[in-house]
């Protein structure tokens, strides 16, 4: 069974945007077992959505668009599709609805325009839009026209925005593609989440032990980002839950203190649960990641059970003042030193009243580095009941980069620091 | 002249990486002038690759492939396009010497494999790569089997590694392009980035002002992301200049107050060149955004000047010991009211000592509500030498939505504001 998805979108063939889409349709279907064998992005105009369906449905079991169904005169993809396979557009009774209560859930008037979105070719079916006005839409192409002897294809069309998409695409796309797509085998797919090791020394110390199932036929891939590996099973047929279940137990057994989560877990998530099943509190104290923690941490539904204040001390008059850094160490050591970072967790942890704190101190850069402190250089702590423990880090990166991964070394020193304590 | 782009990689298929390649090369050939019509990933096998360029060779003007240049196994662009083209491989002493330098920099041995890098096909021009081993290659596809009547095309092939990439295509494709594709005529981009109006709205404003520009042969077009609509408008030929000039116009005098900045501009960028330029400071108090603003305006190089102080007030406890809110207001009126977001913004400028102040206090969700108090409301304050002016807003998104949206409209009203005072 194969897969090919179309983006459309102008603003893709400008470079005006990344195109999310792909990583993350690629991902789903990868790990429900289908395979993506083509990806292709079209301008927003008629002809090149329609030739790219077209190809699509003339090789493909399964074709999905991405983007066109909204409301503006460059969305397009609903009516050339129509125009495409014959099929009459009807407007649709539970779509208009869903865009009624849209609106009114805002006290806004329904915009004329949205007219557009109520409408749907026939016989297709609506996949409502719990996020957006839009609904997606799939259809059975059968006869395919396209397609040497005919041969049936399905086709999905989701609409652009992210969080209409992800959502639609998991609880209602993916129940079809099962109805559609009954699974023939045994399949199971594991992500181990982890951080603090590179992809090479995760590969040393792993390779060799689960040998023995990828010889028994499992895939193991490696995925490395910015301050994380990840490390994930694949196996079919009889016997694939067992033969997945042995590698994460080897794996665990081998890295175990590096492994922070499974499958789309993040450390914010893993610690922000953590805290609220040990009823436990904490307290930020941020100068170089500006918030960074902060935010990934409140991205956390239940967060505000977990995180009772956060302090950005990006000037040394707040160290002092909000923090209660003394002045004599910010003079002696600098504001870029453990001595520093040490008294801003423990002065927000004593100040917030919490069980932990974080701290962090650097140079995120590109400018402040002075002779004897790079760029990248970066002091954290974490305050808790154990006492403060420190690190020194030099992650020489650009911006936002350096925000990132310093933020995963501090969480994954926290996480440390609970499980040392419980 | 059409230009279609061919990223091969399984990793692009599995979703395990973004794409960066596509918005990079997309940006830099449409800032050239060019036209991208097409973007495809496919899979590393010969097949797919195969069918790739042999598509794009029938339809475009300029075929760029990426990746499947080096030297392992699931390397085999260079291969099959001169399996395709039927030009038969030779080494290139110019290029073994590049490897043998590169190596020999590293004080490395030349791997054997580096052999097949190499290997140029008949009649293709090598490109450097200044900054690793696989050359890019570059070949006039004449007469073009593909294409019909033959028509010429022209074909790309890059290396995989943006390091590689990006240099390459700067410095030696850019100057190739010029001279296979002398420009004929006067091209213009214009993006014009907006927010506090939606895609619709702004469609009801501007569209029929600017309509006989787009009868003149402007194009267009509009991208919805989340609180931001992009306005972009392309012309090419005599005039183009003044076209997009006169649509910029037109624009910003019907919904100016809307307008934040130009091409790739972000709200937190222009309010830090802003605050910069005019030697302010500002803090923030953030309950329900928990960090969002300070991370992003600390994005910014340069924000250290600006931010003196950011509170993540998420308790009460923190609102009333951090910003001074008073206890009667929290009691009389809740965390999430007007009154409250108007003293924070007041006790964070006046704890922190800083020109302007943004606070915002509401419900992130997805728990939280109470009967009068929805998921999605929000207050949001702006205190500066002029008072503090205050706004109510329902955002009712997912989490992570609710903190963007928030943040833009909180930043667009200290941008108001310092537009007010200015």
């Amino acid at each position: 069974m194969t897969v090919e998805l179309i983006n459309t979108g102008s603003e893709l063939l400008f470079g005006k945007i990344l195109n999310t889409h792909q990583q993350w349709l690629c991902r789903r279907l990868t790990d429900l077992g289908y395979s993506v064998t083509r990806q292709v992005a079209v301008p927003d105009t008629g002809e090149s959505i329609e030739a790219a369906v077209r190809d699509g449905l003339s090789r493909a079991d399964l074709v999905i668009t991405t983007g066109g169904l909204g409301p503006t005169c460059d969305d397009l993809t609903r009516e050339r599709i129509a125009a495409l396979l014959q099929r009459p557009l009807h407007p649709d009774a539970s779509v208009a609805e869903n865009i009624a209560r849209y609106f009114a859930g805002r006290r806004l008037t329904v915009p004329p325009r949205t007219r557009v979105e109520t409408m749907v070719p026939e016989g297709a079916e609506v996949i409502p839009n719990h996020h957006g006005t839009a609904p997606g839409l799939a259809m059975t192409v059968d006869p395919n026209p396209f397609r040497p002897g005919g041969q049936v294809s399905r086709l999905v069309m989701l609409p652009g925005p992210p969080r209409e998409l992800r959502p639609m695409f998991n609880e209602l796309v993916v129940p079809l593609l099962s109805r559609w797509f009954p699974r023939e085998e045994e399949f199971v797919c594991r992500t181990l989440k982890t951080t603090g090791i590179g992809e090479s020394s995760m590969e040393e110390r792993i390779n060799d032990p689960l040998q023995p199932l990828v010889d028994a036929g499992m895939e193991l891939g490696y995925c490395a980002r910015v301050g994380e590996v990840d490390v994930r099973f694949v196996a079919r047929g009889k016997g694939a839950a067992e033969r997945v279940a042995e590698a994460e137990a080897i794996t665990r057994r081998l890295v175990g203190s590096n492994v922070f989560g499974v499958e789309d877990d993040v450390l914010e998530s893993v610690l922000v649960n953590e805290f609220r099943k040990r009823g436990l509190t904490l307290a930020l104290a941020e100068s170089c990641t500006g918030g960074h923690i902060a935010n990934r941490i409140t991205n956390i539904s239940g967060a505000s059970a977990v995180l009772l204040a956060g302090y950005v001390t990006y000037s040394n008059e707040s160290k002092v003042r909000d923090l209660g850094v003394q002045e004599a160490t910010l003079t002696a050591h600098g504001a870029v030193s453990e001595e520093t970072a040490v008294e801003m967790a423990a002065g927000a942890r004593a100040r917030a009243g919490t069980d932990y704190a974080i701290a962090v101190t650097g140079i995120a850069g590109p400018t402040g580095a002075t002779a004897n402190k790079p760029v990248g250089l970066v002091f954290m702590a974490v305050a808790g009941p154990g006492g403060v423990v420190a690190q020194r880090k030099v992650n020489a990166f650009d911006r936002e980069t350096f925000k990132y991964l310093t933020a995963q070394q501090a969480m994954m020193m926290l996480w440390n620091a609970l499980h040392a304590a419980a």
